[in-house]
C-alpha cells in the first residue's frame, strides 16, 4: 500500500505547486484520486507506470481536481491503450469529457466508463475480491465526494508448524485459510485457532478533499488507518475556511481524532503560507500522528503500520 | 515585437516538452495562441504578465492546443481579473469552456467573449489603429485556422530640422506625419517628402499549425516577415505528415520560400527525433534563414528585422 502524491495545493497550479492528485496504489490497483491541470506531466515525472490505471475517482469538479482529465484521457489514446478506464465522479463529468473528445474528433479507441455520481449518502462504487471504494460524502461550494478505500479481511495464515504436526493434507489448507477446522481421518476435530494466526488487519485509506468540517463523516471514518483530509487554511483564517467551503489544519485535527485514525496525512494547502510545518503543528495540538503530503512525496503505508 | 514560445511540441505534454502556446507582443498587446495543458503554468515561468493578455487565438481544438484555456480562464477569475478576455477558435469552444465552467459553478466575474470560427476562408478578426489580424485556412484532421497578425503602416516620421527650418507651426504636424503638405503664411507649398522619412515598414508574423503543406495560402501569406509553420516530421517519415494533417520541415521551408517571408520558425516537433537541428537542416536545404522555436525560447523581433 503505497500513496503518491502528485499535487497536493489549493487553486491554481503554479511552478512549484501542483493540484490535487495522488495515486494510491493497494492490492493490485493503481487508483488515481482527482486530477488537476498537469497531472498527467507529474505521473510521468514521479515515474508511475499510468497505463496500470484502471480506475479514477474524481471528488468534485473544480479546476483544481478536475481540468487534467480530459488530457490524460487523450493521452491514453495517443499511446494505444486498450484497457478499459473507468472514471467516478460527479453527475456532469462525462458530458464535459465527452464533449471535449467529440470536438477534437478523438474518441477514445479503448473502452472508457462513467460512473456518475449523485448521491449525498456513501455508496459503494467499486468492489473486487480484495478491496471496496466507497463515497463519503463532503460539504463543499459544489457537490463533492470522498472516497474510502478499504482493504477486505485477508485469509487467516497458515501455522505451517501447527499443520504438519498434525500432518493435514495440503487438499484442506484452503479450507483451514478461510477459517475451518480440520477433521484428521481418525475424527479428531482441530479447531482452526491451533492451525492459524490471525491475518494482518485490513487497513483503509479516507481520501476527505475538498470539505468543510464534517463531522457528520466520523462514523463512517472510524478506526480508519489513514486520513487524508484537506487543511487550506491555518486557524489564524479561520473565519475564510466555513464560507469557501474548506477546513483548517487543526479541524483536520479533530477529524482525525474523532474518526480514531491512526494517521493523519494534510494536503490541500492554500499558497499564502510559507512553511507547512505550520499545518502540522496545529494538526498535532489535537490529534499525534500527523503527516505533511507534499508534491512528490512517497508514503509507503505499509512500512508505517509495519 | 516579440515571441515567447511556451510551448512547441506535438501530441501529449512531457516532463521536458509542453504542447503549443506562445505569446506575441506587438503594438502594446500581448496576444496568446494556443493554449495547451499547462499553459498557464508555463506563463508563470516565463514571467509574462499574464493579466495583460486580452485575446486569445485558438487554431483548433485537439487538445495539445486546447485544454490548457479552462484553467487560464478560471486562473483569471481567482485572480480577480476585472479586463474583459476575448477568445477567438473554431466553433464549438464556447460550449466546451462554459459547460466546465457551469458544472464548477465558477462562471467569471470578469466579461468574456468568444468569437467562433467556421469560415474557410481568410478573415478579419481583429483590428485597431495599429494592428490586425485574419486567419490564415489550414489543413488538419479537423477544422483548424492559423493567424496572420499584421501591423498597420505607421505614420511618417518627421524630418525635424527641416520642419524647424520652415518655421512650421506644432499644429500641423499631425497632418504632415499623416502625409500631408504644409502650407506657409506667404502661401508657399512644402511637399511632404521635404518634411517627413519614411516609417518603419509594417511586419508580419504568420502562425500555421496544425495543418499539411498547403500551398494555397501562399498570396495571403506574400512577404510575411515572420512565418511560423509547423513541421512535425522530417521528409524520413513524408509518409505519416498528410494522413496526419501535419508538415515535413521541408515543407515549411517550401512555405516560407514560396511567401517570401523574411525568416521561417519551425515547431510543433514530434518528439521522436532527438535534435532540433535535424529540422532546421532540412529546411534550410530550401529556404535561408530557418529559426527553431524551443520551450521558452524568446524572439526579439524587433532585433531581427532592425
Amino acid at each position: 500500500m503505497k500513496l503518491t502524491i502528485l499535487g497536493c495545493y489549493a487553486a491554481t497550479p503554479r511552478s512549484f505547486t501542483n493540484p490535487t492528485s495522488q495515486v494510491l496504489q493497494i492490492k493490485n490497483h493503481l487508483f488515481l484520486i482527482d486530477c488537476g491541470e498537469g497531472t498527467q506531466v507529474e505521473l510521468r515525472r514521479n515515474k508511475v507506470k499510468f497505463s496500470k490505471i484502471k480506475h479514477i475517482f474524481i471528488s468534485h469538479l473544480h479546476g483544481d481536481h478536475f481540468f487534467g482529465l480530459v488530457g490524460l484521457i487523450s493521452t491514453f489514446r495517443l499511446l494505444n491503450r486498450e484497457k478499459e478506464l473507468h472514471v467516478y465522479g460527479p453527475k456532469g463529468i462525462k458530458q464535459a469529457i465527452t464533449l471535449q473528445l467529440k470536438l477534437s474528433n478523438s474518441w477514445t479507441n479503448y473502452p472508457l466508463y462513467f460512473h456518475e455520481l449523485e448521491s449525498k449518502e456513501p455508496q459503494l462504487i467499486f468492489e473486487d475480491e480484495k478491496v471496496s471504494v466507497e463515497t463519503i460524502p463532503l460539504k463543499h461550494r459544489i457537490y463533492a465526494n470522498g472516497f474510502l478505500f478499504k482493504e477486505k479481511p485477508a485469509e487467516r495464515k497458515l501455522n505451517m508448524n501447527a499443520c504438519l504436526q498434525h500432518e493435514i493434507d495440503v487438499v484442506y489448507y484452503r479450507k483451514i485459510k478461510a477459517g475451518g477446522d480440520a477433521t484428521l481421518e481418525d475424527g479428531t476435530v482441530i479447531p482452526n485457532a491451533e492451525l492459524t494466526f490471525d491475518p494482518d488487519p485490513p487497513r483503509s485509506y479516507a481520501f476527505c478533499s475538498d470539505t468543510i468540517y464534517k463531522p457528520d463523516n466520523l462514523p463512517q471514518l472510524k478506526d480508519v488507518t489513514f486520513l487524508y483530509h484537506e487543511s487550506t487554511f491555518l486557524e489564524a483564517h479561520a473565519k475564510l475556511a466555513n464560507p469557501t467551503g474548506h477546513s483548517t489544519a487543526r479541524e483536520a485535527g479533530l477529524m482525525a481524532k474523532g474518526a480514531n485514525a491512526q494517521y493523519l496525512i494534510l494536503g490541500h494547502y492554500s499558497t499564502r503560507y510559507p512553511d507547512l510545518t505550520l499545518f502540522a503543528n496545529e494538526a498535532k495540538a489535537v490529534f499525534k500522528n500527523v503527516l505533511t503530503a507534499d508534491d512528490g512525496k512517497v508514503f509507503d503505508l505499509d512500512e508505517l503500520t509495519a
